[in-house]
């Protein structure tokens, strides 16, 4: 049960949003730039950091809605999303991916565990400042979110189908749209 | 030295935020509603919270800025921010402060952290859901702001005159106002 009286039926995030449309607002917008903003990382990469890291920080809802809209971008590779957030060394990827989400890692325990070799490191595989920062980026609003949801103790359905439509109006339809839209597919 | 090339001469999250001004829009208006936005929390208690998760996260720059902006508001109390940031059981607050400060201190741990017993002693103290969702969004969001400051190794100077005008400035006009504004203390 949700530690404070946030509004029924609405999934997780959402609750909170609809509960504090004002804080809602920049959250949203946020998001939206991060994971589907004009980029030299596909939405695809971008909502596979985003997974890793609340895999990372066991963010049930996080994890599971952002893998759908990771794997809506990818043609519905749930596959391949799995393996970075389990195994990211061994998953089938670019080498730079690799290295970024490297730094997603360190992100996720605290930004003083990225060091110069980690960033050289993803340089070296012809990532540019722009994505080093942008990785960073996801990763802190990640921990920010997946804090959120769970701090407040949000309803999280467990019902594959609902959040593989979740995912498909995330990667479709962005993170500005209505409330009422992306719980669509709610019961 | 920063792990990418930032604009020089800005401090800390303000290089991050010239460096990429799509994203800065947002994280400025989420700190604006959050810390000085319509409350019954004060300003001077909402920035004591942010203060104390940045000491928690050891980021320096966010917890002497915001350090400065919470005495700002107090009346120039740096003693009382200090005895928040260090031993805030001890320190003379209100009780629902305190019990607020227990919620923000299991969020920079972990959103899972927080328990009913910690919600219901924070209503028993007084506190209001609204009090309570926006003391864990703090807390949660200075996980990201913490994290995106110090993952990009951003320059911290270390000048108290610097961060007193700085905190000045944050308490009085606020987060959304210009770049140039905030870095008006810079040598």
């Amino acid at each position: 049960m949700p530690h404070i009286d946030l509004p029924e039926g609405l999934p997780g995030i959402t609750s909170g949003f609809a509960f504090r449309p004002e804080t809602a607002k920049p959250m949203r917008e946020l998001a939206e730039v991060l994971l589907r903003g004009p980029s030299t990382l596909s939405s695809g990469e971008r909502e596979m950091i985003a997974t890793f890291v609340s895999t990372r920080n066991d963010c049930y809802f996080c994890q599971t809605s952002h893998r759908a809209a990771a794997a809506h971008h990818l043609g519905g590779d749930y596959q391949l999303v799995d393996a970075v957030r389990f195994d990211y060394p061994s998953a089938p990827i670019s080498k730079k991916l690799k290295a970024l989400l490297a730094i997603a890692g360190k992100v996720q325990q605290g930004g003083k565990q990225v060091t110069s070799e980690d960033v050289a490191l993803a340089r070296g595989e012809g990532a540019t400042d722009r994505e080093i920062h942008d990785t960073v980026l996801i990763a802190a609003a990640f921990c920010m979110y997946n804090r959120y949801v769970d701090g407040l103790a949000t309803f999280s359905p467990v019902n594959d189908r609902l959040y593989d439509e979740m995912g498909a109006h995330m990667a479709h339809h962005g993170y500005t749209a209505s409330t009422n839209a992306t719980s669509a597919g709610q019961p």
